[in-house]
């Protein structure tokens, strides 16, 4: 049994409506002159890149944009930026805007700008042991929450496979959320992102105790700890209560501040927690379907959740509380099957898939993907119910 | 009206029996090697100085120890620390070991340490702009939050005042908290620093909300906010319900625990949101009384709240539940008043004085007393009811 638990937080938080005004507070106080803004060309055509770019060229910065970002951005792209950047000037701090993408590769060039190299020298586990340069992260979708947590997923285009770099110092530095940049986010975007926040807080809640899980040396997904579980409850009551709304009426800022507010608190949860199953099971079906990441992780979560029911007790009731549930007097597992009976409904009411045969995966692919599911220890050890190849196909059919 | 709140944290947080062990692969990761332990001469006739510098040295670094702190100290004994170390051998990483004293001695070292100077040099506002040295804080007591926060108290012998030097730059990067080195700890530096603890929660919880501070520029204690809020609420469940048994029974680890915890939520979010009005009387009562910080805070706190009480409505039910309280059939006001009872209650269990007439203040000084608070604005801008020196006087006389 370990004794004690280990939490890795975002130096600074910025939150509000407007408050990308206070970007020039935030460099100042790095002492940043140079810049490079990383983002995409979704962010450049909606106008935000040239207001970003006009207000620090307005406060006197130097800067160099790179609006190239791409979702799992092959590490091609994090040498061609760094290569980009510093032929032209030496770099001062990163600001990273857009959604998880732009944040990820944002941050592997940070690591480049720090130490050299090539992206996939960083591959392997604590292969980072240096501070990465100052990075600012601006997210505009409600969901990775990418902007405080020590992961970046690239593309390893020689071996044609997604890769989480994972990494305590690929942190942001600094992370400024301003809700008013979410608002023009389409439905089904803010459907799939919001989910994957809600299903980051409900599999760091419910993840294993730190104090039972099992694994040498120095680890980054800890099991839950009394500052993650503060943090994940908050998220679940946000995320819940405000995701239908955030979908069905984008410019409805409210709901779109709580999602916004509900994912950072599910990132700072789970990125020193971790996730659980449904997440072990999302990466090999994100091989196998061409769905975004959250619309996977969100199919899978009442399932992995009616998977747990028969293991969870207290904290489930808690999860109960947050949805606002009557069901006190339900014995535990029935509880778990109420609240992930929940889950299915609000996947239906934003008019998400709720079975993998509708999202591409194949019935005869199920077992290679309960094994390979098995395979990523890290996930696996997390959940409240330790899981067997049969397990997992059953719950593999249940969900198909 | 203010659109966003700014939130800063510690980097790195480890808890845990035993944790202190931890504090190698702390010191590795910062790559630090030569080390400057501070600390108090208590914690060395407890043996702990002996036991962590036995530590360090088996572990392998260059250690010089300094355990001169004392309470408030005078800025000469950070002069004289920094002078002592600095001779010996360039220092990478400060460890401050004790109580409140010892860890706010050593972020005046740390800031001399990076930035050189004298201490009275960074007694205005914003006057430091740099980080300081690497500093790991080891909390001996369960109260003053230092740790965690942006506050080092220190004596300015020349002018003979207490200054309070705050800034961000002063948190500390590392708060490593091992409840087992709290058990010594006499019942009355148990109750004294708890119910400081508990003030800071309280007060930091029921802090204006953030959009509705009025102050000029860049201001370090900026109302409650979401993460604030959701630390304090904790904070005080925890602090609440664990006092009487760490004062009566300072052997028992759980509660320990749970009061070294909750000082640290305390600690993470007064520092941010600020504490009120309790804090401000306690300045200019702390030069009339000869009495420890956390006895005079303690013994104000539920008159404070009895003042409050008018002005407050949802945020106090919350604090009702916290406190396990059946009372949500009570008009707002009756609920505070029964709150701000149960703090009383409190302080009478664990033997802490009640009344300021028993602390040695005299009966003329109350109006002084209220004058020289009203002028704490950092402070009195962030309590829920906007106090007269009348009000303030009649507060004073109540708790006479
Ligand atoms: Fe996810
Ligand atoms: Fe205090």
């Amino acid at each position: 049994m370990k004794n004690y638990w280990d939490f890795y937080l975002t130096e600074r938080i910025v939150f509000g409506n407007g408050s990308i005004m206070r970007l020039d507070a935030v460099l100042k106080r790095l002492k940043a002159q140079n810049l490079l803004l990383i983002t995409d060309q979704g962010i450049t055509k909606s106008g935000l890149t040239t207001k970003v770019a006009g207000l620090l060229q307005d406060w006197g910065y130097q800067l160099i944009v790179y609006d190239q970002a791409v979702p799992e951005p092959p590490v091609e792209k994090a040498v061609e930026c760094y290569e980009f950047a510093k032929a032209q000037m030496k770099i001062d701090a990163i600001i990273g805007l857009g959604g998880g993408s732009s944040i990820d590769l944002a941050k592997i060039v940070a690591l480049l700008l720090a130490q050299g190299g090539h992206p996939r020298d960083y591959f392997g586990e604590n292969a980072i042991d240096h501070p990465i340069a100052p990075l600012i992260a601006i997210p505009t979708t409600a969901g990775t929450g990418s902007e405080v947590t020590s992961v970046a997923v690239v593309t390893d285009t020689e071996n044609n496979i997604k890769v989480g770099i994972s990494n305590n110092y690929l942190r942001p530095s600094v992370a400024l959320l301003d809700p008013e940049l979410t608002l023009e986010l389409p439905p089904y975007v803010s459907a799939c992102s919001g989910i994957d926040a809600l299903s980051h807080a409900i599999e760091a809640y419910m993840a294993k105790d730190f104090k039972y899980i099992q694994a040498e040396g120095e680890i980054l997904f800890q099991g839950s700890n009394p500052i993650s579980d503060t943090f994940a409850l908050q998220a679940i009551e946000l995320l819940y209560h405000n995701l239908v709304t955030a979908v069905q009426q984008g410019t409805n800022l409210e709901a779109r501040s709580n999602m916004l507010l509900g994912s950072l608190f599910a990132g700072i949860a789970f990125s020193n927690a971790g996730t659980a199953l449904a997440h072990a099971l999302a990466y090999p079906i994100g091989g196998a379907a061409k769905s975004p990441h959250g619309e996977i992780t969100g199919l899978l979560l009442p399932y992995v959740m009616m998977f747990n029911a028969e293991v969870q007790g207290k904290k489930m009731s808690l999860i109960a509380e947050a949805f606002h549930l009557n069901c006190s007097q339900l014995e535990s597992r029935q509880q778990s099957l109420l609240v992930a009976d929940k889950v299915l409904e609000l996947l239906k009411s934003i008019g998400l898939p709720t079975k993998l045969s509708s999202i591409g995966v194949k019935n005869e692919s199920l077992p290679g993907i309960a094994e390979k599911a098995l395979q990523i220890d890290r996930l696996i050890r997390n959940n409240p119910r330790v899981p067997t190849k049969e397990g997992l196909i059953a719950l593999l059919e249940d969900a198909y």
